[in-house]
């Protein structure tokens, strides 16, 4: 296992990520990643024991229901959370693909084993660039708009693609890439699935996302604690060796390792949700308490909702692991269609929950001054004074609350939240498809038959 | 245990039933009960044994979470539900009141053996007339205006009042009658539960619900199998002996009554809600089918919306059962905090389903002819022909669908339902504050703080 | 003109109305009729004027913006609201077709001045059978599904169908009858537009509606005031003369008609919408205060939203009055765009304010007793006592409010009152794809370009 | 009247600002407010004119309706928007004062001509820092926490409060400073209304807001445009002259001010708001064009929404100039109702319409990489490549598009326009307040009387 120390070390390995028009030098350091990189640092240190077989206990595949609802509230930073959930897809994939492609397995049990005895940190490469939404792969303007094997070699295969939106990309050791969705037989080229390290030649990373600029993480609690950059991953020729191949040309798998993915990130999306519903209505409760707003009536019916909203989210999560299912090898999977109804719910109500959150902090929420005018001898006291509300509630404890209802709402990273809880999983539509694909809709029907008094579909 | 018969039968005890300003001679047989009636009878006969010490299976009190969970997805007719939650009711208030009235548990234990040993239905109630809201029981011009005891005897008391909404109060045997609400020391007066026969002298029970009349049950396929009618229950000065009387007095635990009310009407609503909002899906599907619009986007976006709305719902359920505490006696009680969630969410999006419902199955699920002119030789061809969509869906199999569609959301059974779901259990207002008031806010409160990077709350 | 008793007279004409499967004797006195007759009747008193060359003050067509704003607030019964929106459809389209059949226009404006001079009403007879709502009228299993001319006649056609939904058709003179949506160049035996008598050979109109059947109308006062029975239509090979063809076989303008119609009935129904908006609003307001609750503040908060609602239904009128446009005949046309935006938001919230309404009335707004309860001396008092409130607020008066609420909202009028404003013009999907339709997109566009710093789209 | 250049040179006059806990030297250059006061000074050198009597077109007061909507549809920078707002608000309040305190009416009218004469700039500063909000301000611990005045001179007062959200606080010349609510007679010191320069002594700004920091505007597109800032204003013990008084202890005419800047600022408001909900339709629209999406059903729905929403504000904008009024003095007063209801609608749903725009753009509408990265070699022509969708859209434009999408909802300017939105004008539960007081409950309660055929409400 690795130190926080030797991660960071181990990200200077000539990786090419670029950031507003340059090229970064040690991606642990550099302003817009350091932030970051100390997170991982800190789960690395966290977890480390000494001893070459030592193998890290987050990364331990959990094999009971259980041990599945231990480990998925169990948070982690993000970058070591997607290494999780992307060792769970890989798993899950194998198994699936095993027929086809026994190798495709074997080289994904090999590879999570190098993963797991080398402390590595991998993230989830799979958004390709697109092109023309209304289009196939094999029918664009440019081929490339979905990554692609443009070579075969006896050793292995080159690629070429570009794959969007990849959280912490800089960060990570392997990139993970999979096929964005399901393939059609005139499309293998694209039905590819691999792992190359990031420094891999070929590769090139532009790095997206602004931390905030402050010398006082007062001011940004909650991007100071977790920032998450976007790569922009190019493959611009890369080669990727035989034994890093998990599936190649059989056009009928592709979708496999999405929707495992699927499964994975949005199980444990959905975990991070509820905890994060919770904690926005208990901030939302401490902002009118140090208001002296809690018993406002439509404060508490604004918290309420809130309450509401966080409790629906936790019933689906409830409900996801009391119907979950032990997979052949024994690993235990979250149920399906609960966890994508409570992922829409989440996603489309976020930003109401965020317009509540507002609406109770008042304007203070947006326009709080800095911790540092309160350090200012001029405005120190002044601030301090106004901002209390009573003696029992002074002015740096509400400033601090406020800041972080700012932070969480109003800044670059509310931003950043409001989108990924949106987006984050495919959309709401995609949400809305997988959710009716996995009701039973035969069981309604049935249901509606017998109110109506009649015994069979029309179809039937 | 009585049969059917029996049980119609045992309605002419000469209780005191009106309807549009009549006296009703037979409960069983009055054009406006008929069909209800009908209704129970055959649950009788369908769980009837012989036998003097012969108990219904499904008045039995379930022992686990498991037998829970069976029992309430076991559907029954509403007036068996009612006496079953009316069971559970007492007995768990019986607990929560013995320490401070022995008697009253007693008298309970003895009266629901009496209940099960005689086969016996009745009806929860509890809303009182009200009079002014803004005032307390003490306060009203009229002090009558929540039911009271007006008068001690040795054997027994005299109450006065009326409990309104009471469901097919005018079918069952008892009336179970509790206080609305928590009391104050002065009201102790209206702090009285008990329990007397419909026939008792004073009883008067104004009914209200007009059923379809039709002379085909296929125009009024959900009226025809349930139709609930609301009794406006009358204590006229009414006597109450002493071993029926349940709390007497001790205001300070007049709200456990209604406390363990809500909880198992709340819980059994939910259950019936839940496969409620699955039938509605499925009869949306099967509506847009027979119209031939199953792959229209936006009629298929309708229905993804009920199919969600159907699973958070169940998800709910998922959780309150996952959650269940066993009482001190052994008797599973079910989750308060995802029960009232998953009715809030319930009650105020009932009329969203039904809006998408009638939306989908456009102006004919208002409009569609009567079944009786599909036999009048003049029509009934023309009818087949233009009531088909396709030779695969016919005429008659298309007009019962959209008669389910209509009896469900545009007849008085429909508005009996959207009333029902959404004021049934409280109204939206009581089960906001009821789900707020179960939920951890502390441990929400604590993920907030450690967000915001403060030990404590202010107010600590 | 005609009176009320002649107009009632004039519906024994012959007419093929059946109902529940009876051929109805006169329509006029149908117990399913009745009172919608009796509505039509006291308008036609209210207008008469006596002299052959009277014409009805509310027929007559509004020459500028302020006379059509007076006409449109000025609602009549339904029937007559029918006939005016149809003479404006009528004279609408014949403009615009004029260049391409200008017989039909001339047929179009004698048939207008027919019935105007013989005090007629007609109904609109639009939607068809439709059959597979996935196929077009040529490709249908039964070619019939939508109306067709079936023979051609030296002295007019013969055509075949049905139409649905048709509000009022036993209770007008005439059948207006147009292609329910635009057509192909394969599909001119669709493109028909008529009128005919009710009492033609072969017309049969199967009649739908159960109004209550109450011995006291104020159990009933919305449905007593407003029945509205649709019926369904059938053309079983009727004769149409030359004189009364409107369109034949022009298929590019069949759409005229159903456009036409569209405008005035969603003008005239977003008129009525308003000020049934503010109507429930009004009456929120005073079952709230009968209640006693006019000053709870979820109470107030739902009654605000009702406001709110009603506002912004009415500033779509207002503002579609401020850009409505002369036609180049002098007729002001309400705008279209405002139209349909506040047509939709009342469709898709209409069950919103109903669930408020219901919410703030509570349980007493579906259980309200009978009227005729009140009459009876063994409840009558009881009643009053405990429907009463305090003493400025009695047991009667509330009474009656509560049935209106029941009325609007759980009878079967409620249930066409949520269908009707839900579908009336053509259900949601139609609602916003007109709105779509209006909205200049370009303007929009270049805003936003504007703001990207971007001179043109990419498209240009 | 001032050029651009001029106004910034007029900045530099011993003004206390400060920021992230530094004084400010010089506002029109400090990295955090140059870019706004860029934009001011272009809207100076826009409307100037040569000549001592010289005024500002925008600063002319409109003298009828069609001036007024023409006015307001004519954007112009916020700072001078805020100007024009505060002198219609002194206007409209120096009437409604003007017999309780004629010399307040004087003191506004040579103010007003003051700033036209010197074309100068004003915020509004009124809200106060509030204490402890379930008290009065007599009440708080600390008296302070409402401005207030604290001394009494020949030639003035002295005050001391503070005055939170003032936007642009440190880019104008004047603090309009009036009272935030109706003050009660106990309260006399707190009804105070005046305006002094912003370099008064004790006049302390402590200003919030972190403009992004890129060297490439093209990243953002929106705040590089209209960047806002917010000065918490401190009024540290502040002499303000007699002839600078509007208000001073008529409790009973506190509330004047607020209103009529409620009236202003809202109608002001709702005119951009109708503008910019415009203009992110059409971002929508060019969006999905760019991503080939623009006929897929969901996209389009999603369009719709915008769209109609769009209509609905602008149908409140339309309903306000066509029932605006005169006042006295013939300057046009927007309705309040329509323009109440409209605002309330923006803010309670904008929130809905950003996340409409960031599902449309995807994942990209985050994480699009840097314009800079686009003029690095080793990127830019991947990038290109990447971001193109087809040979029409090349990928520079649709990376603007893109860039602009981001700004608009996900950097801090996104987190500022949601939260100006949503509490602009006070928050939604005051906008409700608004509306509610203004709509003419007594005609709806007159409609719903006659539905329910009564004569008049029982408190009459």
């Amino acid at each position: 296992m690795m130190t926080g120390k030797q991660y960071k070390a181990s990200l200077k390995d000539g990786r090419r990520v670029y950031y507003d028009g340059q090229l970064i030098e040690d991606c642990a350091t550099h302003p817009s990643l350091a932030s970051a990189a100390d997170t991982v640092e800190s789960t690395y240190d966290h977890y480390y024991k000494p001893g070459a077989d030592a193998l890290s206990d987050y990364m331990s595949v959990p094999r009971s229901v259980e041990a599945l609802r231990t480990h998925m509230v169990k948070h982690s930073d993000m970058l070591t959370e997607i290494t999780f959930a992307s060792t769970m897809t890989l798993l899950t994939a194998g198994d699936r693909i095993a027929k086809i492609r026994p190798q495709g397995r074997e080289n994904i049990q090999a590879f999570v084993r190098h993963v797991q005895k080398n402390d590595l940190r991998m993230t989830e490469c799979i958004t390709d660039a697109k092109g023309d939404r209304s289009k196939p792969p094999a029918k664009q303007d440019d081929r490339d708009a979905y990554l692609r094997v443009i070579e075969r070699r006896s050793d292995g295969v080159v690629v070429r693609g570009a794959k969007l939106h990849i959280s912490l990309a800089p960060l990570g050791h392997e990139l993970m890439t999979i096929p964005t969705k399901a393939m059609k037989p005139d499309e293998q080229e694209y039905a590819i699935a691999f792992s190359v390290p990031v420094n891999t030649p070929g590769v090139k990373i532009i790095n997206v996302g602004k931390p905030p600029l402050s010398k006082d993480t007062r001011d940004f609690p909650v991007t100071s604690q977790m920032f998450i950059s976007q790569g922009f991953v190019i493959y611009d020729d890369v080669f990727v060796p035989n034994e890093r191949i998990f599936l190649d040309g059989e056009a009928e798998q592709a979708a496999v390792f999405a929707h495992s993915l699927g499964l994975w990130t949005r199980a444990l999306g959905l975990a991070r949700m509820a905890d994060e519903a919770d904690m926005m209505a208990g901030l939302a409760q401490l902002v009118a308490e140090a208001n002296c707003l809690e018993k406002v009536s439509h404060i508490k019916d604004k918290i309420a909702d809130m309450v509401i909203h966080a409790t629906l989210i936790r019933a689906t999560l409830e409900a996801s692991f009391a119907n979950s299912k032990l997979s052949p090898d024994g690993v235990p999977v979250p149920d399906e269609l609960y966890t994508n109804a409570g992922k829409y719910l989440g996603a489309s109500n976020y930003v109401l929950i965020v317009r509540n959150l507002m609406d109770i902090a008042g304007g203070s929420g947006l326009t709080v001054p800095s911790m540092l005018d309160l350090e200012n001898p001029d405005t120190g006291n002044l601030l301090r004074k106004y901002m209390a509300t009573k003696s029992s509630v002074d002015g740096e404890y509400r400033m601090r609350l406020l800041q972080t209802v700012r932070d969480l709402t109003a800044t670059s990273n509310g931003g950043y939240r409001v989108n990924a809880n949106l987006l984050g999983g495919g959309g709401l539509f995609a949400q809305r498809v997988v959710t009716r694909g996995r009701y039973d809709m035969e069981r309604a029907k049935r249901l509606a038959l017998k109110v109506a008094g009649l015994e069979k579909p029309a179809s039937a």
